[in-house]
């Protein structure tokens, strides 16, 4: 089926990040309904239950009954992707039962603004990139020495380390301002409270959609077997406890408290269209890691902060393409020494900076460590974010009239517990 | 029940791990058995599944014959605390049921050298801390600053990072030489290959048994509510990946392609009476890391390498008493920022070594950086693991004439694959 120069019977708006070239799979609870896998066009969800009565997609419509997609990403992506495609189809032809028979489309069809989304894959083991070579050169900048900004292994390797899986939270929750130990720079001893510097990372995360072995390797040229799809993903830090706490081995308390990802997973079908050129890695990387094709995405990202009662900023505009190291080489360098990967597993791409200071993708860079404050449309300040703060990242793709979109990841910071 | 001097009607050998004041939790599969709960006792495994036709403790035997034991630990300490509890008086008391009717003993008995032990856990997240002093203080001797081997944090928060749980392994398999990028000291450019210096680590884990949402802390007062059990745990490591790699963000593809877990969870309960004192903490920690009582435990730990073909070597004497940072305070600090916790998520010590050479708990140590090789029974010489060597980590507790033993840790690295 060619669908790109096709449209639905639904009068669907052409900023609409769910249009029918998209067509997501999430999950959602609503009344009476529990948790079910859904699709969404336009304004409405699609419920993959109710539309599957009607045996559309000729499968156990019991996999749409469960509380996260992973059941039916297991189907693999020959099923999965002909779900696509023939919502696609029911979508676009004015014969097809969704379209005549009233009484099945409202069933299937609810407004987003009346369900709740759910957390759409059960998260096996998650891992965090640090692939952005603007970001990883504005935080080497600032941290350690302008003129060594880049680890000597950044060139060669994607930097990756394993994050908590247990705190990511599907967007439209609030967490507490995380306590820790800091130590103040004039300080001789650790202090105990809460974080003064909480920061926002905008990402990236891609979920796995065929497991491996033991033993086993991806290779750049497989990998997109392996991709089922992406989402939006703020990977909030602690920076004063990150500072302390990091070496040797890394982040953990810094980051572990809450993660925020988009309840909707745009397939790698859907994003394809979109694919362009990356940067030029220089040096020339390991055979394991080189690739042919345009690898990167073409995602406009915009990161918004909302103070409680106030009104959204826009603080910053970057884009998926800027990324150095690609979905394809993350995942052939995470497997290439046997560790194997899961349906559900989600690898997030790190802070994702463009080249100029408005597409910093975290407060630390925007504001260069508290520096050069935001000035909000209220008239207040901002360096870090502030408790009742909400961060909106939005993000999407566009090329000629097509539209395909992530919808909202969003979070709230509370102010810290007594 | 005081379960003290109590002795079981079954005979057990004095140096058995599975005393009756043991009684841990396992899952094996056997003939025409996929997956059951088990026990251990002497040489044999105790259905639970089997058991339970019988209504000893009086709980849905639905329980038992699951793949893993997250739902029977879901039960909460209350119920699986009163499950060996009534095991340990079934195996006791000359008139239970167990001892007088033939037919149930046959069916719940079983020889352990005749079923295959599973992974006992379904993980969620696993943890990895850093928390033994002579460890922490070899590693930094030999690869920073002996002067200062301790990184400033060191002593006022117990260091760890997150890591891969999906290529935790239970005790028997066997796994490939890793292979990834090392970067020589005398070349410019990384290269490719299998690691050369593929190292093992000492190390006992523990496993959550009881969840908390987001935004609960758990104290070092309550944290033993939080605590299943232990089992043993080797985080297998390849160090010249490692030292390339991980830099700044901790320990990544050295660390996840293996990790071998004793198949018995010995519950806290039975580890009690072994509790004893540790290293005193100073400088004196923060107030949510303090606590009072005895918390570390004196489990004796070696480490034997065989070749193939060849006999068991030890090479290493070590104790889970010289852990400077306890359970209790690494449940309290991971959780202090609000981070929520889930039945079956682990979290390993990190390398145990002791003060003494013979005490040291990775290769690394033992061999110095490889520059004083361990010669084998067998005459040949180990500086880091060879293909084929199998590493075998027991465990046991011993007071007066009471043990309680863990079993075995055991992994074979074969040859990279071509």
């Amino acid at each position: 089926m060619n669908t790109k120069n096709i449209t639905s019977w639904l009068n669907i708006d052409a900023n609409s990040d769910f249009s029918i070239h998209n067509i997501p799979f999430g999950i959602y609870s609503g009344k009476q309904v529990k948790h079910r896998v859904c699709s969404a066009i336009g304004d409405y969800i699609i419920d993959l239950f109710e539309l599957e009565s009607a045996d559309v997609f000729d499968i156990n419509r019991s996999v749409f009954e469960q509380e996260f997609l992973n059941d039916f990403i297991a189907l693999g992506k020959p099923i999965t992707n002909k779900v696509r495609l023939k919502l696609i189809e029911l979508l676009s032809d004015t014969t097809s039962i969704l379209k005549t028979n009233t009484a099945l489309f409202n069933r299937v069809f609810k407004k987003q603004s009346e369900v709740n989304m759910l957390l759409p894959v059960k998260i096996g083991d998650y891992t965090d990139f640090y692939s952005s070579i603007d970001h990883a050169t504005n935080i080497g900048t600032m941290i350690r020495d302008p003129k060594n900004a880049l680890m000597p292994n950044w060139k060669h390797l994607p930097v990756g380390y394993h994050g908590r899986a247990s705190s990511i939270c599907v967007s439209g929750h609030s967490f507490h301002r995380p306590k820790g130990q800091q130590k103040p720079a004039d300080a001789e001893l650790p202090v105990f409270g809460a974080t003064k510097l909480l920061d926002i990372e905008l990402e990236t995360a891609f979920i796995i959609g065929k497991a491996t072995q033991m033993g086993d390797s991806i290779t750049t040229a497989n990998a997109n077997e392996h991709i089922f799809g992406m989402v939006l993903f703020n990977d909030w830090s602690a920076r004063d406890i990150q500072t302390w706490e990091y070496i040797p081995l890394g982040p953990f308390l810094a980051k572990n408290f809450a993660s925020t990802v988009s309840p909707w997973i745009v397939t790698l079908e859907a994003l394809e269209p979109f694919r362009t050129e990356g940067y030029v890695q220089d040096p020339k990387v390991l055979p394991y890691l080189q690739y042919s094709g345009q690898k990167n995405i073409d995602i406009k990202l915009d990161v918004f902060l909302k103070p409680q009662n106030g009104s959204e900023n826009k603080i910053c505009s970057s884009n998926y393409k800027y990324m150095y190291w690609t979905m394809e080489q993350q995942l052939a360098h995470h497997t290439v020494n046997g560790c194997n990967v899961n349906i559900g597993d989600m690898m997030a791409s790190g802070t994702i900076s463009g080249p100029s200071p408005s597409e910093y993708g975290s407060m630390m860079e925007l504001t260069w460590r508290g520096t050069k404050p935001i000035t909000l449309n209220d008239g207040t300040e901002r360096k870090f974010v502030n408790d009742n703060d909400t961060i909106i990242i939005r993000g999407y793709c566009q090329k000629n009239n097509v539209r395909v979109g992530f919808g909202e990841c969003v979070g709230t910071l509370l102010p810290a517990t007594i």
